[in-house]
């Protein structure tokens, strides 16, 4: 393969990591509408070692857990970011899709 | 479907997440490879701004480009580090797996 042929197959994964983003989003927005319910805090420290365990759990290279996990504490910061918004205004997260009738699938 | 049943799926998401994580990072090796044998420079500013070009196309939300690109962003800096390491010393990248054998799928 050449160079043109790997970043192909880069794209190609970018384009499966942005679905898999969003659904996370999604996920990300449900849970803050429940934890606004239920008046739980947004922040909750074991549950994120938990996704950090989960994460490192299934690496098997060539990423160090390192990387992945600087990866992933940005991805975390985001959808903390989601469920922020979600527990102040009540309202759909920053991006302007309307997204309550498509997450029950 | 309550706040577990959303965790259950956070965690599904993550594992495929790393999966593909992986594949890239050992896309990204190969390219190195490829640059190094060509005496190609590792920074190419057009190429990250077709890989931005490609995420913000595929986004229909609900996490706006601009979080998205800050995930983005942060992948990227990694994988420019993979290749910094493949130039540097011709070797596989910092974690403790050989994967030339692995990426010929």
């Amino acid at each position: 393969m050449d160079i043109s042929d790997w970043r192909k197959k880069i794209d190609e994964l970018d384009r499966k990591m942005v679905d898999m983003l969003s659904q996370r989003a999604k996920a990300a927005h449900e849970i803050g509408k429940l934890k606004r319910a239920a008046g739980m805090p947004i922040y909750e420290p074991d549950r994120e070692q938990s996704v950090f365990a989960n994460v490192r759990s299934v690496n098997s290279g060539p990423l160090p857990d390192s990387d992945l996990l600087r990866i992933y504490e940005r991805i975390m910061d985001i959808m903390r970011q989601i469920q922020q918004e979600e527990m102040a205004t009540g309202a759909a997260p920053s991006g302007d899709t309307e997204i309550d009738s498509e997450v029950n699938d």
